[in-house]
């Protein structure tokens, strides 16, 4: 597959982790070039200066027409709000790139393909309309068979939306590389499946059936891997995505655990009075629950400590690790070695222990 | 509206109340006329012979052919498989009625109005093609709205998918009619649907927007009324149905629940390693999670006892009291009186005490 080279859309949210969290995935983790990034706000500065944890040193432009001359292939719309709707701001953008015969990938629940204007547009420059949550294939109800998989699987799980799940699990398929045992990461989301260029956005799917997606993912794992890491979705606690969390958790029947947390964050992003309980607690909650499908164990705290001092970010996955017993990092900081370690030592300890003994071997 | 009259289609399956649910619940609580049901393993039987609590005298024939004759309007799909597809067997026989001008009526997952060849000789013959299943309205994203709604909401949740949750609030609704509180049923799924004409097939929705269209239900509930009474779906340890469950739990915010089971039952259906818990673990697990979005209390126990000698049901019952500390009763067998007083006589107990001041009022 040739790399695209991408235009990214975050008109007035690039800034924003919660808003612009589909473009800050993708120039963090694909292989794909990033030409430019259009947000007028912040016109005439470079990625770096927004995210410096990355060498993307792409312009930040006002708008499309601003880079055309960089020779891109595509336009991504950058951000995942909530309700997946395209912002009226965007509209004139997109047109442009249409114009311009640039492909448009969008992982929005307002699909590209379902706007009259913008599929004529684009069937008069020749612009193909790529819409990354749009799953075509039947996906069947679930039937438990993830349970037997050969894989040992791990699921991302979190204290809410856009704390990093699929970061973690992208940071721990990279720290897990050239391993006895193989790892492979599981896209559940639009951005995961727009980095590794497969998976299912399981929000998207029919609620009867996205524990069947779940399942799906896990039944569609590379029979040579070892390990299946799947990024999660949302929170258990969380009022609008539970139930596809809930759809992650029972559909894929992981054997391992790893949650996922920003420190300091006390309450649901958009739900203030929904608060997030304790870590411990948490884990507990999680286990108890799974445990009625097939049992699974937190083996790692995944913290995200973006914005806090190197000093108090050390002295937070201290206190996280003391308060939980179990081994914390903040992956996109320091990398997902450490937790790449608890997830391999804990393998023996899952009911599918023959993955650490033929690794081994 | 004028009633329908119904022919059910329920070949192979009429007297499963599993697979017949759809069927069962139309003849139950529907205020539409049943012509006859078409079953050829139960050719010459009447609906009373296999629902004896029923008083609906209608013959079970071998095809729909043969109940033509009845004046029927309507041709019921009756049956509500797992997954949804239409079995290969109905096939024929909704040809049949689609022939002869029927209106064609199914909550399966599988779209009449998918099929080519059904809409193809529905054209032809002038008949109308209702999939109950497919809403057609946009559904918003859960907002937490139903939380502040000012009408006390009672959701039916249940240790399995087809133990009789709709059955319940229905006999509830019965048995509040005249009284000061004034009770209404909202429908969560197709027979639901079917029987109330108003509601939204929550399992059909996409699962992101699943709790906003439990939301929906109380924010639609008419005015008047000051006990909600929701339909619940699956179970929170159903390990396919669990996601719609959580989306009704969480997106209706409940103030009261009332827990369903079928005596003697200790495993999900068709997930026979999936066990429930004692019912305590059960009502103590619901509650602890849907506290995180709002305390709720559950308030009674909906026990069905379906082929138990009255002696035995009886029995079961008081054994079910004794275990939770809550009234318990069949309320398909013994109406629902006992249940709707346990709910009134909480109405004070929630955050919406002044719903019982201005009944007494």
């Amino acid at each position: 597959v040739p790399k695209r080279r991408y235009i990214i859309l975050a008109e007035g949210a690039f800034a924003d982790p919660h808003v612009a969290k589909t473009a800050h995935g993708v120039l963090r983790y694909s292989d794909d070039d990033v030409v430019a990034v259009v947000d007028s706000s912040l016109k005439g500065k470079l990625v770096t200066d927004i995210l410096p944890d990355t060498d993307r040193t792409a312009p930040i432009v006002g708008h499309v027409a601003d880079a055309l001359m960089y020779g891109a292939t595509s336009l991504l719309v950058g951000i995942a709000p909530l309700g997946g709707s395209l912002p009226a701001t965007f509209r004139a953008e997109v047109l442009a790139a249409i114009d311009a015969g640039l492909e448009i990938v969008s992982g929005l629940h307002e699909l590209l393909n379902g706007d009259e204007q913008f599929v004529r547009r684009a069937q008069a420059s020749g612009s193909r309309l790529w819409d990354v949550r749009d799953y075509k294939e039947a996906v069947p109800l679930a039937t438990g068979a993830a349970k037997n998989a050969p894989q040992v699987v791990v699921l991302a799980v979190g204290s809410d939306c856009a704390v990093g799940k699929m970061s973690v699990m992208l940071e721990i398929q990279k720290a897990a590389s050239g391993d006895e045992l193989q790892a492979a990461f599981a896209a559940s989301g639009q951005t995961g499946i727009m980095i590794s260029g497969d998976g299912i956005p399981v929000d998207r799917i029919i609620s009867d059936f996205v524990t069947g997606a779940a399942e799906q993912l896990v039944l569609n794992a590379p029979a040579s891997c070892d390990v299946l890491l799947i990024e999660g979705q949302g929170s258990i606690l969380h009022p609008a995505y539970a139930p596809v969390t809930f759809g992650l958790l029972f559909g894929s029947a992981p054997d391992l655990l790893v949650l996922c947390h920003r420190v300091g964050q006390t309450a649901i992003y958009g739900f203030e009075d929904t608060l997030i309980p304790p870590l411990p607690e948490l884990i507990r909650v999680h286990e108890a629950i799974v445990a009625y499908i097939k049992p699974a164990k937190t083996v790692a705290i995944a913290l995200n400590t973006s914005g806090l001092s190197e000093v108090d970010a050390r002295a937070a996955l201290d206190r996280v690790c003391a308060e939980t017993g179990l081994p914390a990092d903040d992956v996109v900081r320091y990398g997902g070695e450490k937790l790449w370690r608890a997830i391999s030592a804990a393998v023996p300890t899952t009911c599918k222990p023959q993955r650490a003994k033929s690794a081994r071997a």
